[in-house]
């Protein structure tokens, strides 16, 4: 039986902020190859990633498990009050960077896994890809992951992320998809010119200032069956003159929208160029926009995965999960490419925060969520 | 005589970049006083201005010149291909910094005063109010004179602003009068917030945007009898956020407005703030308003002065001035609150640029405009 609480200690104290290794994928290789499982390091671009099976490759029932060991910056060290990398086990709580998100996630899902194959063996395989590089940008990280799989011909049936999903109490919360996101960057160039004579200038702002007008003012949608409603945020506008009596030559705006199931990067993306047409029209100003999609949004739609998972939370939890498709990205936005996707996993309340921490009677539920799930997931067959 | 040809390049010579006196007013102080005028340096705060005054303190017939011998800086010398305080006579011109703004007007008025009063000694005094900052803030200049004037019981019965009017030909336009100014900053102060989640937080971007573009869309009015229509400019929008994921906390504005006689600084201040009223209520936005007037419409009607100076326009270049309102700000905003003020002066083409000139011709033509300015107006005692 593996302590999914010292394998988090453990975890945390290994110094792995984005993209170092810090010797945590080295940890797990050990103990996975050891309880039977086939390892595989899949770095990519000096990111290093673990892809772990047990059981035969390309089986049609693979359970697979994501999740990542990197962490994010401690910040000012003089600002916590524990070792960020101490692991320290205190106030029934583990202690540190990443104690929370995820270390804790993914020492509980190799726990489960490790103990469930030597106990029961199933017919079938189950998959660990776990990134290094899941804070950073992610490009070498879960995508390497992927990648690999298909060249390999390894696949997941379906797949369990173990990020942190539950706002405020244990298993009250998992994920079945996420908005979308998507940043663009206005660029108005006119004509520059002296404040007094504006017709004689093309002055970018009140074109630019007429089409955010019309953003802002804009309702996308009302919401979906799973999504919330999709939202845009005017995220800056400069442009830098002090001159009371100049007319700028150029302004630049930024926006984000979080955007639901009714749209995708390409919709939003032609909308905008539609409306930045329209108000620049005849204008004598150019709105060039910059845009970058950096998730699409997706949804596992509730079925039997959901189900799967949110009956294991309510046995070991007490509570139903609300299958929400709020919060911000994760590495499920590229694992959906794949298979079905859901996540579950602690109380995220101090991730990236200082004194970081993750509660111990809480991993050891999260180790039995993950536990019950395998079981189930297998006694179906 | 005075040759106001020669005394345009002596003054070029006196290096008067603001605030600097650079020898110009003392030169002209020697030269009025020798002529009988009573010579007065009303200096303030380190800024030199020279009052003279032929005849007699308080007569009710004053004919008032002013002018400005400081120049704005020279730039970059390399840019020049002619020493820009060398005061150099070349192809039909003269050449440096101030030859055109407005050493070259303020040599006409002189010349024309002394040669006046030496030649007919008129009915009457000739008040000469030449200040040593215009292009600077000006808040001890042309003020600093009239205030002083104030004080001590002397005062010009209408006054001519010897500064460059006329866009290309010689004689074509005079102003009487200008439009107002006034630059405001809005600041908008929200609450900062996630971008997923725009209701949690208080974007003072779309009220702000909304605002704007409401006051860009505005038509101030159409123009009168004597102005252009008013013009309202937005010349800065400031976030300085690179946070694409962040909503931020506040956000900046900058305006400029240029308005007839149909307005004040205060209506539009009042217009303003009734504005930002409307657009923040309710919002959990604060807009405030930070209001700067430099300076309100005004107008001499076309009548005695306007007249008395366009004839001696029409009779020494052949031309009918146009009586315009256009055109950035002068001194004649001050004097205007003391007497009727008009302006009359060269071509201003090359007025705060490198190699800036005058034309030889176009300097005896003006000497001789302002001294037919004079025969008219005590002529007509
Ligand atoms: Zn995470
Ligand atoms: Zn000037």
């Amino acid at each position: 039986m593996i302590d999914p609480v010292a394998l988090t200690a453990d975890l945390v104290r290994c110094p792995s902020v984005t993209p170092a290794e810090g010797g945590a994928l080295v940890l797990l290789e050990k103990m996975l190859t050891k309880a039977g499982f086939a390892c595989t390091r899949v770095d990519r671009n000096g990111t290093a990633n673990l892809f772990a099976r047990w059981g035969a490759k390309g089986h049609a029932r693979s359970f697979g498990f994501n999740g990542h060991t990197d962490v994010v910056p401690i910040g000012v060290r003089s600002d916590w009050t524990r070792d960020p990398f101490g692991g320290e086990l205190a106030e029934g709580r583990v202690w540190g960077r990443g104690a929370c998100d995820m270390k804790s996630g993914v020492a509980a899902f190799v726990a489960a896994a490790v103990d469930f194959v030597q106990a029961t063996p199933p017919e079938g395989a189950i998959i660990l890809a776990i990134t290094g590089d899941e804070e950073g940008p992610a490009q070498d990280g879960t995508v390497a992951l992927l990648d690999w799989m298909a060249t390999e011909g390894e696949a997941m049936s379906v797949c369990l992320v173990g990020e942190p999903t539950c706002p405020e109490r244990m298993g009250e919360m998992m994920k079945i998809g996420r908005r979308g996101s998507m940043n663009a960057t206005i660029t108005a160039r006119g004509r520059q010119g002296h404040a007094a004579y504006p017709h004689r200038a093309a002055n970018p702002l009140p074109v630019l200032v007429g089409l955010l007008d019309r953003l802002a003012r804009h309702e996308l949608d009302q919401g979906t069956d799973h999504f919330d409603p999709s939202t845009l945020a005017l995220t800056t506008v400069d442009v830098g003159n002090d001159a009371t009596n100049v007319i700028p030559a150029t302004a630049r705006a930024g926006l984000n929208i979080r955007f639901n199931d009714l749209h995708s990067g390409q919709s939003l993306s032609d909308w905008l160029h539609a409306l930045a047409a329209e108000e620049s029209a005849g204008t004598g100003v150019a709105l060039e926009l910059a845009i970058r999609v950096s998730g699409e949004a997706f949804l596992t739609p509730p079925g039997p995965l959901s189900e799967l998972v949110a009956r294991a939370v309510q046995a070991e939890c007490g509570v139903v999960p609300v299958l929400s498709t709020s919060g911000g990205t994760s590495d499920a936005r590229f694992v959906k490419n794949h298979c079905p996707v859901v996540e579950f996993g602690l109380v995220g309340q101090s991730m990236h925060q200082v004194d970081e921490f993750a509660e111990i009677a809480h991993i050891e539920q999260l180790k039995r969520v993950y536990s019950r799930v395998l079981q189930d997931y297998f006694a179906g067959c």
